[in-house]
């Protein structure tokens, strides 16, 4: 099947692309030093193809991912690195990793937090420290009187996470390592009074700007980025090698005076980060299933097919139900979008 | 089950608002002078409440939206108001449509559209005419043309169509009319050259500016308003008496410091409008599964629901799979959204 044959608008992956990515990162931050987030593809099989690249630990945002990947038989130590305070969400959780012997570790960053993993059945919590980025996670110079919460209850505390959020996208490179280091100083600072095997970290914006080794005095065991695997314009301003292999396919639809309409709009779009971008084109608004452009520099047909650059790949990935996968023109898989919801 | 046993994030519908909402639009427009949009909701439920509200003609923005309606048994004069060019799924709105004695209409705008219609075996086409919106539609004095090449198909042409969506938030309501009549009489020359029984057009922000008949030099058959069940912030602003029936609930999750953490994020939200609001709160900003804010005016618990109020309805519902209806704080139904995707 020819890319021009799929029904639009469609999530397609450039099959090239994601596999120089997948390779790049695994060169970089091979094995268990990279924590691969799964929120932003939340797809079972590229998760596998993680897998393939090295990777058995990763990082879920909801209870569903963390299923999902266990029902699919993907990743052998999954951390749910958000505060879920649903204990029958959590029970599921631990149930599905019991059953399937694997390792699922829930971030908890409150006594609340600590009392839902206990009574869900989970074994083992991360304990969330707040390194900077104004979110969850618990004041550094609280973590180690949570451990010892979570030990009182039973339960089994692995070691610390902390997302270094507001730093992904600090363009001076100098800058933001500094910044990153004294945000794992704080990390590090916490994991001395929680103790266990883990601190975990970051994303795709700062994974060339951590240690890994916890015999560096900042360094981290590993770095949970998953955006690396697409990359959208706004990542690609970074200029990190990775290559942006996810577009959204659309058919010009309408053509009127020097106007092109496609069918690719809001409502196959992450829009928070605010228009997507078709090369050489300037974007005039999206609505809910259209985007209207003009070009000075390109003509189209009614019906050709135009590839729209998201600008923030993973809420656009968790509006489609599968990712086209396209080598050379050639469709040549259909991965379904499995991890959707929560 | 009570409100506070509903999984969050969770798109939550106030069952007396809704009905309020049904009732005072079939008041306005009754019968056929409404033809609701289902993109506003996707739910084939809802719809079926349209039609138990007087309506049984309806507008869709995509083929699954007309196949969906068919499939579910709700409406019997249904508008694919979107120019496609899809012969395939055109095809399949065309097949259900016969063999479930539905009329199905398709919007058209040019010779391209109008080929595919005719390929796909669909009997009855719309021209949409271009009334000042820059999106699809024909130029008015182009209407006639493309009427007579689709007679020359064999089509059936039923009227025009021509949506005002660059009027639907003029705030200044004397104003709004009077370029809402203007438009419309863009529409009705471009009727005069087409002929048919129908002039369709509107939305929530206009339907009030509207006169029904075509005894009128500006009048139309109907309008395509569908907003105004659910309400967002945005279409709040204008004071039409509509009530905001939707929030996404959540659950604060984490409080550190002056901040609190809920689990509605980007993607549970249509965030193209910008930030929801919460009452009495201020939104710091949104990630992908979280909002984090605070408030001088009131506290929360950790484990407390909060009601989130989104920007942009349509495609905030979008993101979910049903609507939890409640009324009195308890769960009355749960309603799949049903019309997602394309």
């Amino acid at each position: 099947m020819h890319i021009d044959a799929i029904p639009t608008p469609a999530a397609v992956v450039d099959a090239s692309a994601l596999s120089r990515n997948l390779q790049s990162m695994a060169a970089r931050l091979p094995g268990s030093s990279l924590r691969p987030h799964v929120k932003a593809h939340k797809c079972t099989t590229l998760a596998a193809q993680q897998v393939a690249h090295g990777h058995r630990s990763f990082t879920c945002a909801t209870p569903r991912e963390v299923i999902g990947m266990i029902t699919a038989g993907v990743g052998d130590d999954l951390l749910l690195a958000n505060s879920v305070l649903d204990v029958d969400r959590l029970t599921e959780v631990a149930t599905a990793a019991e059953s399937a012997g694997v390792i699922a570790r829930v971030a908890v960053d409150s006594v609340e937090t600590i009392e839902a993993a206990h009574r869900a059945g989970v074994g083992d919590v991360i304990i969330d420290v707040d390194v900077g980025m104004p979110r969850c996670g618990a004041r550094p110079d609280h973590a180690g009187q949570l451990a010892d919460v979570a030990r009182q209850r039973g339960l089994s505390v692995s070691g610390v996470m902390g997302y270094e959020g507001h730093l992904q996208m600090v363009s001076d490179r100098s800058e933001a390592k500094e910044r990153v280091a004294e945000a794992m100083s704080l990390l590090r600072g916490a994991h001395d009074d929680v103790g266990g095997d883990i601190v975990s970290t970051g994303g795709t914006g700062t994974h060339d700007l951590h240690t890994i080794g916890l015999d560096h005095p900042t360094g981290v065991t590993d770095v949970q980025a998953g955006s690396y695997v697409m990359v959208d314009t706004q990542y690609a301003t970074l200029n990190q090698g990775f290559e942006q292999a996810l577009t959204i396919v659309g058919t010009v639809i309408a053509h009127h005076g020097s106007r092109y309409v496609i069918d690719v709009g809001l409502k196959a779009l992450g829009m928070d980060h605010g228009d997507p971008s078709i090369d050489d084109c300037k974007i005039w608004f999206c609505s809910d299933e259209h985007t209207t452009f003009t070009s000075s520099e390109r003509t189209f047909q009614i019906g050709e097919r135009v590839h729209v650059r998201p600008a923030h790949v993973d809420p656009t990935i968790a509006r489609h139900e599968e990712l086209w996968i396209v080598d050379n023109g050639e469709v040549i898989d259909r991965w379904p979008i499995d991890l959707r919801h929560w």
